[in-house]
């Protein structure tokens, strides 16, 4: 191949490639809480290869605060291409009698997320993802990480809400994390063909599992929360919408991707 | 397969699915200017199995302002799922001898859109792209498409200039519509891997020529042009900055697509 | 003065002026829906000086796609300094016995429309809103203006939905056009005080009635209506939710503005 | 007056009121580069009533990503109405003989800190602000706040390029912080006429002197610093570019603010 790149557009140098090449360095604050779903609902969007949970209907939504890099870091000080938020469900399942997650469904709010999740296999749309912060300052308006700290995400696409949650601090350090979240995840790289008669024919489909390293992570507070999943117009998210709501995390946490591993291609 | 979609996500209903099943319908309101880069620049943005045209360094830059929908055109009412506005270049080329067109760089300001692109080999990063409207009513803020009325249109990404052009009509009813657009276009689609060691060794990547159907055109308003392309961080697209400007064109297009032709897979 | 600007910021050319000198110039396409929301919902919105409406509960939902310029139209040609988008709630009311409307809440798309709309008396937010539009040509893509064209429209705000409305034309050729958002409009204008103990008593606080010029009208479509206003954190709006729907109005509108009649002081 | 709201829209309750009542508490991470302009450009941006700084030309730029809040709090946990990002010149002045500064030119990324700003002052237009962030874990993602770290930021409006900075931090502890940015800041209170003839004489026109309380100030990291300010069509900040720059800070700031002093009208 005369053109460089490893995403599109490709040009002699590589340089205007949406997706720089991997590695990619990530660091963000999280917002996670763990829950449950109808456990048929749950067991719906379970691509083929994965089996129920057996602690039926698991699940777990996170919201990430990001800033990433591909090496030499040049992103860092130019933070449009560095920074982006995203909104994730994740469903507990088994491979071959292994715990995994996977995740159904994802909002990001930057397209080189947004593409570099499709070839990670993260069924990405574009939305609108909000996080409470905190500065390290005693302020009315920082809610901090102690006890009683009350900290709100929300998610929406296309001017319609998708999910709102809500944690209130109760320790400033759990032993544990998010526990729904814990299991590595699997997902389905998926890149369909248009050509007349093979629309339903895609050109990749594979189960894959996501690999990392170098993975870093702060303490984390937890405590109460609240979770709704809401409908709208071309979204399907809402039919995991919790029956049972477990406990709320609050921390910060960095990795680097650069490898994925194909556990089988589906036909 | 279990799960049904045409793109991510993918469930039992296949209704959540970013890029609902072809075929797709479009309509959509166009400004173009034909021009010239500078030869081997546009030679160097061409994919193997594509030849420099022999009218060397023809391009041309295309705004459109779309309004698309799938098979029922529910998205018309609801038209957050139905409205795009992209702009793109189009360098001419050899393909077997065969005058083409294909497309090194193109902005469109819609995650649906964008995913659509990728699946038909347009390499699309988002960006926002505003182009003059007119009304049919007279008024001080409608150039209307008589001549002396006058068009113009701009992109950025990350909030960046990329390109302006403007075009001011001197004749309503031009015979013949944009020259250095007319070929039809081949473009590459292209899915990497993640795997480690492969990065460099795309899960796909093909050359396709587009298909379509059911094309409709308006009148065909022309004049002098104007077109500027500007340098960014992560872009390259100013590589084909005019050294020549031909004439702009301002028209209404629609068509239906739902196949694409592979010409010969790259490697 | 020496700084020179109809609105800040203000230099010594007034060129940086967020909104430019009157005369603005408008052109837009509409959809419009007459309705009446619960008679005590709409008299609770008046302000001091206007008495509720003899049609008690009398209102219309206004979508507007806009294109404007002042004087010289030099933003025709740089389309994002002249095009926007709006949806606004008129309440029928009278003042001094005769039929005046109000609009007690907008959104808009645009900083120099939100900035404008505060110093003629419309109460405007951001918002997000779409359009169906029509092109002119015979495609599955295009609803058209005759009998059985669908058009649609949604506003959202910080990614909540605040409304959506459908019209499905029956006219192609109505004679009148809407009917509830025909009387002259009377806002109020409001500009606050920080200074402490005066937070309740406003710098600038009057009822005003809209004046304008130049006023050019479209053939008008109508048809059957949908309407919904969606409670939100924040908004209130929704207290005028629709209890009876009339008919809805598709049609292109512009006209000029440069002045405004202060009808009294508020105190 | 029979409805409430400390800005529009105004109702019974006044909830949807763009801008809740004062206090409003703040909190943020800063990025402040100091440097020069060309004196003649700082003299020509100053409001009636200030003098030139005896340091001719004497500026800073200001990035501030911002939480904010009313009493209460609940915008924290709903963080699309807290959340924004500000980028702003303040020029050096005499105010009677005390050092001030003032502020030609502000964008902002959301609607009710832009409406905010107008009420004190600010001549804020819409724009979007990236600014680099810390986690306080160790990653390749993370510049952190010690010697090396390396931090940006870039102002973007209507999709051009208004301005982009660096700070390289050479010392995690600085005894003072930005000099530049330090005087009290007075600014003009602008609300415009629209009534024919009076275009030219605003409704109100006064010089303000912000007033706070309850500062909190992280320690400060300081360092070499790079400054960019752009033109743009309808722009006139770049008359300020930097002739000479000086040090950049970064530091996180809360406050509260709940009065403004009037210094006095201007005619």
């Amino acid at each position: 191949m005369t053109l460089r790149g490893y995403s599109v557009p490709r040009t002699q140098t590589g340089r205007a490639s949406l997706v720089p090449p991997p590695p990619w360095h990530y660091v963000g604050d999280f917002l996670v809480v763990d829950y449950w779903a109808e456990p048929d609902a749950a067991k719906s969007v379970l691509p083929d290869g994965l089996l129920p949970h057996p602690d039926a209907g698991r699940c777990a939504v996170v919201c990430a605060d990001w800033q990433s890099c591909s090496e030499g870091g040049d992103e860092i000080v130019d933070p449009s291409r560095s920074h982006y938020k995203e909104f994730f469900i994740v469903v507990n399942a088994l491979l071959d009698g292994e715990e995994v997650t996977t995740c159904p469904f994802i909002w990001v709010d930057q397209d080189f997320a947004l593409a570099r999740g499709w070839i990670q296999g993260f069924p990405k749309k574009l939305g609108e993802i909000w996080m409470t912060r905190t500065f390290g300052v005693e302020s009315p308006a920082d809610p901090g990480l102690a006890p009683g700290g009350r900290h709100g995400a929300t998610c929406s696409a296309r001017g319609r809400a998708m999910a709102d949650l809500t944690v209130e601090i109760e320790s400033g350090n759990d032993d544990e994390g998010p526990r729904h979240n814990a299991p590595p995840i699997v997902n389905v790289r998926h890149f369909p063909r248009l050509a007349a008669g093979r629309h339903d024919d895609p050109q990749v489909h594979e189960l894959v599992r996501a690999v990392s390293r170098d993975r870093v992570m702060s303490k984390v507070a937890s405590g109460s929360a609240t979770l709704n999943l809401y409908p709208a117009p071309g979204e399907e998210h809402d039919i995991l919408a919790p029956v049972k709501i477990g406990r709320g995390y609050r921390f910060t946490f960095g990795y680097t991707v650069d490898d994925l591993e194909t556990v089988k291609e589906i036909r």
